[in-house]
C-alpha cells in the first residue's frame, strides 16, 4: 500500500479548526485501508512565534521540504500586530513559499449555483461563473531588495519595496497559465501595469514571446486597474488570467469576494517539476484567511480546507478517484442544505464547523 | 468680473468629444455674464505625441503651471501601444501630476439611485453609496527609481520599480482624508499591505500617528487585499479610503465600478496650498479611460467630464452657486431619462453624447 507523507500546518485563527475536519477526512481514508497518509502536524505563523519566537522553525521547513504535500490553514492576527516585522506571522508563509519554490499559485474562483444567492452580485452575473487565477508566488515586491525603513538626516523615514521580475520568472508562470488554458477554456487574460511599471513592459514582452508556443490559446493583455474593474462589470469573461505576484493578491480576493462562497475556495501552489522524479512541490491552502473574529468558536467553515485536501489528492498524490469522492462529497452536502452561516440561505438553519466535517464523512 | 484660466486638455479617444460638451456650458457661463473663463486648449498624451513626438511639451506644461484648473479628457488606445515608453500617451499625464505636484486625488464613487439597475452588484449593496478614495497621486511605485529593464549577461532581461514613501508623504495625503472625513461621515479606512511591504509598514505608521490630530475621526487599518474584498462585499461600510497610487489605481477602478455608474464619476488632482495665495494646483478629470472602442461616434457619455468642471468650479474657482447648479442641471437630466447607452435601462430609448450635453444646457 502506498503511504503519503503529508504535512499539516493549521496556523491561527480558524486555521486549527478547519484542519481537525480534515484531519477527520484523513483517518478516514486510512481506516479504509486503499490509501496511507503519514501525518505530521507542526506550528506555523503567530503560533510557532509564540512557541518559538519565530513563524516557522529550521525543523518545520525540513519537514515541509520532505514532505509530499503541505496543507496549510491560515496565519496572523491583531494578537500579533505588534511583533517585528521578520517574525511576524505572515513571514512563516512567505518562507514556505520561496524555500519550497512554489512560484505558481492557483486560485479558482468558482461559484455554486446552489450558493450564488450569497455573492452581492445579482444571479446573472456569477452563477456558473468558473475562472482560475495564476498568481507568480515566489518575485515581484514580496520578495525584492531592497525592502526597507530608513531614517534620514532630517529625522524623516524613508521606505523602499523593491519589484523585480526577470524573463525566466515571467516565463515559467505564463507555461502554467497556457497549459491550464488548454485544459479549459483555452483563453489566457494577462494582467499587468505596463503603462506605468517596467515589470509590466517585460511582463507583457515575455507573456507574448511564451504565447507562439500555444497558439491554440487566446491571449488577451488587459491592463491591472482595468481588470480589477471587469472582475465587477462581467466576471463570466475570464478563463484564466495570469498575473504577478500583488496584483494576483489583490484580484484573487475581489475574484474570490464575487463568487459569494469565500468559504469554499481552496488553492494550490505548486513548485516546479523535478526533472527525475516528476514529482511537484506543492501547498495547498483556503483562500480565506485566519478570521479572528469567529475563530475558537466552532463556526468556520471548512470546506475550503476539505476542498484544499482534495486537490492534493488530485494533483500531490494522484489519487484522482479519491479526491473526486471528497468533491462529491462535499457538493451533496451542500445540497442538502449543510451549511455554516456564512453560506447559509437567509432564514435556513446554520450548523457548526464539525458538524459540516461530520456530514463529508456521512457522505463518503 | 472675475476671470478664471481654465486649459482643458481633452487628450485621446472619447476625450475631445466629453470635452467638447463641456465647451458649451464654458460658453453658456460667459454669455450669462456674471463670470469669465479665459479658456486654453492644448494637446496631451497619444494627440500630443503624434503632433510633436512628445505627451506633452514644454509649453503646455507652463499652460498647466500658469492655469488656475486643468481640465484633462482621457489618454491612451491600441493606437499608441508601440510607442516608447519614455513618450507613451500615460507619461503626459503623470509628467501633469508630478510637476503640479497633485499628491491628493479624489475619486467618489457615488452610485445614483436612479442608475442603481446598471450596477452588477444588487440594488440593496449599492443604491446609495457615496464613498471617496483618497488617493496618493506623486510617489509610490509609479515614479520611484530605479525603474528600468536591463539585459543581463546570460541574456535574460530583468526589470525594476520602486516603491518609495517618505513620511512628510504619507503625513500629508493623511491630512487630506482626515479633513475629508470631517465634513463627511467621519470614518478613514487606510489600506496598506503592511504584512509584505515595509511601505505599508511606514504607511500604517505615519497614519496612526497624524490621526492624533483628528480624534474626532474614527480610523481603521485595513489591508488592501481585503479593502479589495470588502468593497465588493459591503461597500457602503466605507466612507473615506486612503491608499497609496498604486492601489489607489486598482480599488478606485473598483469601487468605481460597483456604482454602475462609470460614465458618471468625476475626480479632482489637488496639490498643496500656496501659503501666500491660499490656492491650489488642481487637475479634474473623468475616472472613466479613452474608451477607443466607442471614440469618434459620438455615444461617451460626457457626465463625468461635466462632473468635473463642477468640481473645478466648487474647488478651484470657489464658484459654489454655479457648481450646485449644474449638478442639479446634470440630476435633472438623468431624471428625465435622457441618457447616453452606458447608463440607460434595459430596452429605454439612448441619445448621444452631444444631445445630454445640451439637455444639462437646457436645463441650466
Ligand atoms: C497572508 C499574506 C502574506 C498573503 C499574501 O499577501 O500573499 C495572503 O494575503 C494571501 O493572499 O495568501
Ligand atoms: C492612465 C494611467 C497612467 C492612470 C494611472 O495608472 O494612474 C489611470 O489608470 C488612472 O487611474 O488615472
Amino acid at each position: 500500500m502506498t503511504s503519503y507523507n503529508l504535512l499539516i500546518l493549521p496556523g491561527d485563527g480558524i486555521g486549527p479548526e478547519v484542519a481537525g475536519e480534515v484531519e477527520k477526512l484523513v483517518a478516514w481514508f486510512s481506516n479504509r485501508g486503499t490509501v496511507r497518509f503519514e501525518v505530521e502536524k507542526d506550528l506555523v505563523g503567530g503560533a510557532a512565534y509564540d512557541a518559538s519566537g519565530l513563524p516557522i522553525t529550521d525543523e518545520t521547513m525540513q519537514r515541509a521540504l520532505s514532505a509530499d504535500a503541505v496543507l496549510f490553514g491560515a496565519v496572523g492576527g491583531p494578537k500579533w500586530d505588534g511583533v517585528a516585522y521578520d517574525v511576524r506571522p505572515e513571514a512563516g508563509l512567505l518562507r514556505l513559499r520561496k524555500d519550497l519554490g512554489l512560484f505558481a499559485n492557483l486560485r479558482p474562483a468558482i461559484c455554486y449555483p446552489a450558493l450564488a444567492e450569497a455573492s452581492a452580485l445579482k444571479r446573472e452575473y456569477v452563477d456558473g461563473l468558473n475562472l482560475v487565477i495564476v498568481r507568480e508566488l515566489t518575485g515581484g515586491v514580496y520578495f525584492g531588495e531592497p525592502k526597507e525603513v530608513v531614517t534620514l538626516e532630517n529625522g524623516e523615514k524613508r521606505a523602499v519595496d523593491t519589484q523585480i521580475y526577470t524573463t525566466h520568472e515571467i516565463e515559467r508562470i505564463a507555461r502554467v497559465a497556457f497549459e491550464l488554458a488548454r485544459r479549459r477554456q483555452g483563453r489566457v487574460a494577462s494582467a499587468e501595469k505596463r503603462n506605468v511599471m517596467k515589470t509590466g513592459v517585460l511582463w507583457h514582452q515575455v507573456v507574448s514571446e511564451v504565447h507562439k508556443d500555444y497558439p491554440d490559446v487566446a491571449l488577451e493583455h488587459i491592463l491591472a486597474d482595468n481588470c480589477g474593474m471587469q472582475l465587477v462589470r462581467n466576471p463570466k469573461q475570464f478563463d484564466v488570467i495570469v498575473t504577478d505576484n500583488l496584483f494576483g493578491d489583490l484580484l484573487s480576493d475581489v475574484a474570490a469576494m464575487l463568487t459569494g462562497s469565500l468559504g469554499m475556495l481552496p488553492s494550490a501552489s505548486l513548485g516546479a517539476e523535478d526533472l527525475v522524479t516528476g514529482k511537484r512541490r506543492a501547498l495547498y491552502e483556503p483562500v480565506h484567511g485566519s478570521a479572528p473574529d469567529i475563530a475558537g468558536q466552532g463556526l468556520a467553515n471548512p470546506l475550503a480546507m476539505i476542498g484544499s485536501f482534495a486537490m492534493a489528492l488530485r494533483y500531490s498524490f494522484g489519487l484522482v478517484q479519491e479526491a473526486d469522492l471528497v468533491e462529491k462529497a462535499v457538493a451533496n452536502v451542500l445540497a442538502a442544505g449543510v451549511r455554516t452561516k456564512d453560506i447559509a440561505a437567509p432564514g435556513a438553519p446554520t450548523v457548526g464547523t464539525a458538524e459540516v466535517g461530520d456530514a463529508v464523512i456521512r457522505e463518503l
